[in-house]
Parts: C-alpha cells; sequence; structure tokens
C-alpha cells in the first residue's frame, strides 16, 4: 500500500513491457527487490491483464504461481526476491546486460524498500551500478519508515539517503511517494539523467489509505481486522486495468562475434599444471565458440586466472571489484538475459555470497561458479584463505552442480560441459599445480567417475578427488609394495556423484577410505556415504578429512599435518584391510 | 609499506596497549581489516617487543604463530582477518563493547585497505558505527590506490572516499599517509571528536621506499627481486623499538546486576509451543542469571523473540537491523571482549553472514547463532524466508555445534548449557508450535539424543529433529498399528552427533529412517551416515529429505509435498521392514 501510487504510476506511463511476450529482449524490468511486497506486484500484474481474478485468489496457496515471494515460476519475473537487499544488486546485473552486452535500451526498475537499505549489498550495488554509468537502471526506495518490528534507523530522512546515493555516483530525486504528480515527475527525470543511475527517494506511508493501519508500527504482515472497511475506505472494489506501452524498436540483442570449432587446451601427460589455470586457458577456448558467455572474476583474476578471458574478450569480461555478493548478483542478473555467466573468485570468498547463490536457485539461474585455492593445499597463506567448507555449502544447493577436478585436461573437457548445464554449478580448482594423468581429449561426463587404478582382486578402495586423488594414487603405490590391491577411484563429480562406481566398489572391496582436502562434514566423504545409504551390506567407509584449524606450512605439509596424505592413506587402508581379514 | 608511517606513529604516541598483559580490559585494540598486511602488523608487534627476531623468521612456517594473516594464537590479536571487509565490522562489535557494555574508554583502531572499501559488509559497519555514535573507533584507510591485479575503482579519489564517509555519519580526514605529521595531526583530531566515529583516509604508496616496486602495479603479495638493495634503500637494518603507553585508569569494566537461581520458562507436556518461543522466553532467564549474556537480532525480534530479551534486559540488546553480516560481526566483536552473544534471525537470513561465521572460527569465537523459521514448515511465505541448507553450512563450520531441538523444554534446557559453550553454536528453531513431549527439567546432554519411543522387539528405527521428530512418532504410532515397532529417536544435537544410541539402533533394528526438513545434502541425515560410515553391518539407511523446490503451500501441505510428513516416514519404514524380510 505504500508503493502502490509508485508502482501505479511506473505501469499506466513508463513501463515498457509486453506481457504477452515476456521474452521479449526489448522488455523493461521490474525487480521488487521488497519481495514481502508481492501483493502489489501480483496486483499490478492483474492491472495489466496477466493474471486473473481467479489466480489472484490461489496467493500464498499450494500449488499457485503467485506465491508468498515473487520467484520465476510467473513468466514476468525476472528472479526470485525476498531475502532483502539482493533484487537492487540483480536488477545491476540485468541493467549491466543491458548496456554493455545486448546492447538495447530498455530500462530496469527497482523497488526497494527502506530498511533493505541497512544490507551492505545494497551499496555494493551503488557502487558497481555508478562505477558502469548505469542510466538504464531506476531504483525506487519506497521510504515508509517502518521496518519488521519498528521505525528504521533513518525513518523519513530522505536527505540522508539522497546525500549516501549522491556520494555513490548516483542521481536522487525525493518525492512525495503518493503525490502521482511529483511521481510522474521523477520518472521522467530520471530517464532524462543519461549519465548515471537514478534513485527516487519515496516519502510514503505503510498502510496508505486504511486509517487502521496507516503508519503505524505493528501491522506488519498482518491481514486487516476488517478488510471490507478498507476495501471501502479505498474507493470500494474496482477492477482497474492499465495498457501497459509495448516496448518498439529493434528486436535484436547485440551478438558477439563467436563459433567454429571447439579446441580446448591439452596438456601433455607427465606435465605438471594447476586445475585453476586450466579453468583459464579452457574458458578463452569455450568464449572463442560461445558468444554468450561471460566472465566475472572478484579481483583476484591473476590467481583464477579468469585474467586470460579478460585479455581475450575484454568486452565479455565484467571486474566485480571485492564484491563478492555484487558478482554473484551479476552473473544472476545477467543469466536473466540470456548470457551465460562464469564467475571466479577464491573459493573461501564465495561463502560471502552463499544467500546470493542460495537465492540464485530460487531464481532458477543458470550460473557457473569458480571457486580457486580450496582447501589447506594452498600451504603458507593460512585458514582464512582456505575454503574448507565450500562443498559443503554448494552440495546444499537445490539443483546444484559441484566438480572437483583432479587434473587439467579434465577440468577443459568438464567446463565444456558447463556451458549449457542448467542450475547453479560451482567448480572447485586447486592452487597447486597436479600431475596430469589423463590425455587430453578424454571424455568426463557429469555424474561420473574414474577408476584410474585396479587389479582384479582390489582389497580395498580409495577415493580422492581435486589434489587428493594424486595422494591416494601415491597411497596405493605404497600399498602395492606392501602386497595390498588398492582400488582408486577419481570422483571429480561430487554432485551429482556416480553411485554405481561406489557401489561396485563396495561390492568387490572390503573397505572404502574417502580422502578430502575439505571439512569432515558435507563434503566429499559425505557424499560417498550417501551414495551407498541405502545399501545394507557396504563395507566400513572411513573418512579422511581436515579435522583441526590449519595454520601456516607448506602444501605438503599442511597435506599431512592434517592427515590427508599419501602416508596416512596408506595407514588408513591398511588398517580396513587387515580389521578385515580379522 | 603503504601503512607502515600510519602504523608507526599510532604504536608510538596513540595507542595504549600493555603487550605484556593482553588480557587488560583498558587495552586499545589495533585490528588489522587488511589482514594480507599481516608482515606490517608482526613488524609492529616485534617493535613493541611482543615478538623476538628468532619468532619473527618463523614467518609462514608450520607451527609458527606468525601465520599468513594474523589469526588470535597471537594474544594481541583479538580475530582473524584475512577475509576483506571483515575487520571493520568486528572492529564495530568490539567498539560497541567498550561503549555501551564495558564503559571502559579504550579505544579500537582499524587498518583497512582500500580495495575492501568495495565490500557492503563495510559500509554496514559505517552504518552501525554512526548509528551508534562510536566516537570511540577510528579507522585508518590505507588509500595506496592498487588491488591484487590493477587499480582500485577509485584510485586516490580520497575526496569520494570522505563524501561516502561524511553521508554515513562519520568525521572524516584526508591526510597524506607519508607524512608522518599529518599523522599525528590526524590521530589527535580523531580523538577529539566526540560524537561519531572517525575514518582516516591517507593516500600511501603501495611499496612505498623501494623504488623497484612503489606505486607500481604487479607486485602484490610478490618476494622483492633483491631484498637487500631495498633495506639499504629503506635505510639499512635496524632495530628500532617502541615504547608502546600502556593503559591507565580504572579497569574494571561495568558489570550488569545478575545472579541468583536459574529459572528456565517451563511448558506442560500435552500444550502445544514454538521452539523459537522457548528461545526468548529462556533467553529472559539466562540473562537474569548471567550479566554476561548480550541479545542481537536482525530486525525480526518478533519472529524470532529475541524481542522478549530486548524488552527485559534493553541495555543489553543490540539491534542490528537488516544486516545479517553486521549482527555477525558484533557478536564476534563483542565475544572477543568476553561478553556472551545471542544472535538471532531466520536461519535463512544466517546463509548472508557465512563468510562471517567461517572467519568466527578461525577466530576461535565463542558465539551462539539462533536462526528461526526452518525448513518447509514455515509454510506459505515459500523458500526465500526457508532454511534449508543451514544445518548442512554450519556443520561444515570449524568446531561447530548445531543443536535442533523438537520440545520447547528441552529448548530452553539446551540453551542454557549454551551459556559457556566453546566454539560457534547454532540452534535452529521452529515457526510452528510444536506438542511438548518432555517435562520441565528433563536433562538433555550436547552430543546426546532421546529415544522418544521403543519396544523389546524395534524392527525399525526413525531418526528426526525439531519438527520432524513429531511426525516421525505419528508414523511409529501409524506402523504399531500395523503390528511394526518403530524406535524413535529425537536427534536433537546433530553435532555433535551421538554415535551411540544411533549405533544400537543399527545393531538392534533392521533399517534407518531418517527425516529432516531440509535439503538432502549434509543436514541431519548425513549425520546419521557418518556416525555409522565406519561400522561394516549397519542396516539400510534411508533419508527422507527436501528434494524439490518447495511454493507456497500450509505447513501441514509442505511437510507431505517434501514427503517428509508421517505418512510417508511410515511407508519409508515399511518398505524397509518388508526389504529385510524378503
Amino acid at each position: 500500500m505504500s508503493a502502490a501510487d509508485l508502482v501505479a504510476v511506473l505501469m499506466s506511463s513508463y513501463l515498457h513491457y509486453d506481457f504477452g511476450a515476456p521474452g521479449d529482449p526489448r522488455n523493461d524490468h521490474l525487480i521488487l527487490s521488497k519481495g514481502h511486497a508481492s501483493p502489489l506486484l501480483y496486483a499490478a500484474f492483474k492491472a495489466a491483464g496477466a493474471i486473473s481474478d481467479a489466480e489472484m485468489l490461489t496467493f500464498r496457496k499450494a500449488g499457485s504461481k503467485i506465491e508468498g515471494h515473487p520467484t520465476p515460476v510467473l513468466p514476468w519475473v525476472d528472479v526470485a526476491t525476498g531475502s532483502l537487499g539482493q533484487g537492487l544488486p540483480i536488477a545491476v546485473g540485468v541493467a549491466l546486460a543491458g548496456k554493455l552486452l545486448d546492447r538495447l535500451p530498455y530500462r530496469v526498475w527497482c523497488l526497494c524498500g527502506d530498511s533493505e537499505m541497512a544490507e551492505g549489498s545494497i551499496w555494493e550495488a551503488f557502487e558497481a551500478a555508478a562505477f558502469h554509468s548505469l542510466s538504464n537502471l531506476t531504483a525506487i526506495v519506497d521510504v515508509n519508515r517502518l521496518g519488521q518490528t519498528g521505525e528504521t534507523m533513518h525513518a523519513w530522512d530522505l536527505d540522508l539517503f539522497a546525500a549516501r546515493a549522491s556520494a555513490f555516483g548516483w542521481h536522487p530525486i525525493e518525492i512525495d511517494g503518493h503525490d502521482v504528480e511529483a511521481i510522474d515527475r521523477a520518472y521522467a527525470e530520471a530517464i532524462s539523467i543519461e549519465d548515471r543511475p537514478t534513485v527516487i527517494l519515496a516519502r510514503t506511508e505503510k498502510g496508505h489509505g486504511v486509517a487502521e493501519v496507516a503508519n503505524k508500527n505493528g501491522f506488519h504482515g498482518k491481514p486487516l481486522a476488517d478488510p471490507d472497511a478498507a476495501i471501502a475506505e479505498l474507493g470500494g472494489l474496482r477492477s482497474l486495468t492499465v495498457a501497459v506501452a509495448t516496448p518498439t524498436g529493434s528486436n535484436e540483442p547485440h551478438r558477439f562475434p563467436a563459433g567454429g570449432e571447439l579446441r580446448l587446451p591439452t596438456y601433455e601427460v607427465g606435465s605438471k599444471e594447476a586445475t585453476r589455470k586450466a579453468y583459464g586457458d579452457a574458458l578463452i577456448a569455450l568464449g572463442a565458440v560461445h558468444g554468450a558467455i561471460v566472465a566475472l572474476d572478484g579481483e583476484v583474476g591473476n590467481s583464477t586466472y579468469s585474467e586470460e578471458f579478460a585479455s581475450a574478450f575484454p568486452e565479455r569480461f565484467i571486474q566485480c571489484y571485492i564484491a563478492e555478493q555484487q558478482m554473484v548478483a551479476n552473473a544472476v542478473g545477467l543469466q536473466a538475459r540470456g548470457w551465460r555467466p562464469f564467475a571466479a573468485t577464491f573459493a573461501a570468498f564465495l561463502s560471502r555470497a552463499y544467500d546470493f547463490v542460495r537465492m540464485a536457485a530460487v531464481s532458477r539461474a543458470d550460473i557457473v561458479l569458480v571457486g580457486s585455492h580450496a582447501g589447506v593445499s594452498i600451504g603458507e597463506d593460512g585458514p582464512s584463505q582456505m575454503a574448507l567448507e565450500d562443498i559443503a555449502a554448494l552440495r546444499a544447493v537445490f539443483g546444484s552442480t559441484v566438480l572437483y577436478p583432479s587434473d587439467p585436461n579434465q577440468t577443459a573437457e568438464l567446463l565444456a560441459q558447463l556451458v549449457d548445464r542448467k542450475g547453479v554449478v560451482f567448480m572447485r580448482t586447486t592452487r597447486e599445480k597436479l600431475p596430469v594423468i589423463y590425455p587430453p581429449g578424454e571424455r568426463f561426463e557429469i555424474g561420473g567417475s574414474r577408476v584410474v587404478r585396479r587389479t582384479d582382486a582390489d582389497q580395498v578402495t580409495l577415493v580422492g578427488a581435486g589434489i587428493t586423488l594424486h595422494e591416494a594414487i601415491a597411497a596405493a603405490s605404497m600399498l602395492a609394495e606392501e602386497g595390498i590391491a588398492a582400488r582408486v577411484i577419481d570422483c571429480y563429480s561430487v554432485k551429482p556423484i556416480d553411485a554405481e562406481a561406489l557401489r561396485a566398489a563396495a561390492r568387490e572391496t572390503s573397505g572404502i577410505v574417502t580422502v578430502e582436502d575439505h571439512w569432515s562434514e558435507g563434503g566429499l566423504g559425505d557424499a560417498v556415504l550417501e551414495a551407498l545409504a541405502a545399501d545394507a551390506d557396504r563395507p566400513s567407509v572411513v573418512k579422511l578429512a581436515v579435522r583441526h584449524m590449519p595454520g601456516s606450512a607448506t602444501p605438503a605439509e599442511q597435506l599431512a599435518l592434517a592427515g590427508i596424505d599419501a602416508a596416512h592413506i596408506a595407514t588408513a587402508a591398511r588398517d580396513l584391510v587387515q580389521e578385515s581379514r580379522g
């Protein structure tokens, strides 16, 4: 109710949107950052003729697309909102797509609440939008003074918000959010500003128009005591329709030159290379063939090797600086316009954007996240830089794919398959150079695995991925010298995992040792256990993982101190074999 | 090298710190938000006589306390840094402790990098510090223009940072960061400002003093080509000592009146109450006895029931508004000064602060996080508000405790044990009212479980926690009518988990069904599997968990749609029993 006037004027006079063709690339984008105002959004859709009265009445009911907070199950919703402070950052991503990639004149309108201005992510968005001079973006802040539990920090102090917006490089406009002429003028002014984004700071009343609740605390998310009286007070039952202007002009987004045969980088078996380097190398190859690929990085491109793509395709690289939430939001915004984002930083720092990744899944977003510098094996920099919870966190994202390649050629092969992979994808790369064990061109399925060592009479199975696969291979050699035959499985696809190969190992050997450069919870070991959960006759599974807080040390020392190097794997395997004999 | 002059003047003339008594409550706090500048911090400690030459030479070596990034294994380090944008938010927490709780005149000095000014969390900190008028906080921004890969967004534009700081309510001072007299004046000015925090914006040169690298890109984190020449250029080998002033005045922090006998709230068996309400009720009881308890909330206190504590002990409640990163940072800062923070929001929104939680573990911080509104059972609000990955994420935090109580009396009992629990603790509470099944006063151990239903001849085991325990109990009743005896285990302690009880169930019954209101990865089911991993003869474990993206629906509908209600549990158990017979 506080933002109804703002949305009404927008719909009737400024939005360009073809509700019959939500995929039209010329459409404007309306993003409801304050997702709890979903009834307003749905009312706007109804006024535009997109939603029927009957569908409107399914609000918050099972099976309805008219959910408590908007999600893209509705075709006019780009992204899910409801976790505050995410709509504006994603709107920045969409506006970036419009300006830098699509190169179409569509506008992005984002309705924010005043409570969410306290989220740091909002200021990451302000920073990014101004840095890229996104004049195609208009934020509308519904300053209704009241949060869920009481007054916000700044109540109706529009001047304060305006000073901040100016300092962040935006053009601020202060208005009375219930004065429709002022609203109209503000939108016209926003469109006229050509060098920077605009924020409309609208002083509004929560519950405007219904005296029982207007500008009163204590009614957030609560039904009205007397809805009929409120409707009467608002002017009675009406069924307004709004003729929303449809977009005009070219409907051809810009396309970058690309095509030809994919020529992935190759690495010679027996040489060494880091999988993070293979990521950088392979992404260039993919970028040459697929014009929709866009790379993003959190100002560590010389570590993640995103810098290679940035050099090769500067127009399709977005430097996100040290703002991981905005980086993921950019990715979500870009994919909403059909671009294919690959966003990289240290895997540890993806944890900074975890809520954005969680919500990306609710948005049914297709994004690839690449995290380098995983695990204790990064060495001396210490635990702040080590991702040790990343696999657990990313496995627990709905519909996600989690890959942890063990070899540079394999990294390139898997990356090529990610170009059209649905959902949130996480690829974990390794800082250290790893031995190349697979020849170029070998095929690796997502959801598959590779048995890298086996005999006809394996006694024990070692399961590794990434850097620990190489420790497992070394352990198998040590065990072979003692007369113990160990199967070694490369579980490069952690989710989905190759349950078939694991079940075969469970049947055919007398124990499994999993080894991971990750905390013991939620990682590779747990993925293996889950795959075998329903099998009653599986052998013992011993999980080797990081169980003490690391400090500084060389990579080899770290692996030994964490108990995940070849020697520890061999010991665990030896014990298992002896137990099964005993 | 860019910030050496800033730190030298601070140490010699402004810092009050007794390096021989790092626990002295009167000490100032020096927090290195740009943790990668650790050599500077260690050099300062050496100059203060706290670290020997020999220890200095252990930098980044195995077993050294002089790690790549600072951690509290050094007694003069309050908190770990190295994930950018976290030091300043935590410094705000320490300054809050000084002003609101300890009520001592110590100052908090925080050295920030300019790259990290892009993190939204920095602006959450600016917001919170100004809101609380933290004149005891001084941020020093080392504006050296260069990030890891190149120039920052704003290079040496000090005016821009000053405008932002002013707009956020801070007092900015712009200086040449290599002019020691200007630095001295700036610190003096900072101390003189009594109504707001101060930020010193220092224009500096990266690599200052060594022409080979000074103000040049491409040398971030790289050793010098000719260190001897650099030392000569800097004036030759010197071993400076600085007499750091020790603090004076009262060393008695403020203490809040508290004590007496603990009188936890009680709930009558057979009645219903939500565990989130029990959290609110019990926290008041604990607050009355323990004066060190401080409650924090992310502006949802009427949902988490933190509002009860806020009413009872307003001086020990910190409203953090919609800024979850700052909320967790406040908690980490408060505990660094010996306070006992309990921080609550929707469990889904704790994901916003995941990097802060990860780093809290590196900081060896003792904090309690309480997440309400977990799982699909919140009902109509939809997936943006549902925590479905929280257990996975929090289990994968080093040294964490994860509790998911199933009953209000149990919630109160467990909460009482958290007052002195070490490490990061997560308690997941439930939105819906749950039947009270345990009498008041019953003892529940962390790491324990409760068999709530058993016979002498249980055929199958049902494992639940929180809301799913009650579905499991209902399923057991359904199964009993069919002649199937089901044991029901309440696994309220997810980490540590009661492996003993689970092993007994594995031995004594022919299958285990785990059921959780959480994605299938990393939650209760995986915790059960991990507990039984090394057991070769365990029966089948069937994991019931949320496997499809929910929409809106009533709580009961949601449980049914997710396949985690009593009927689905009974079906899974029935199938297991039939399989084991077959």
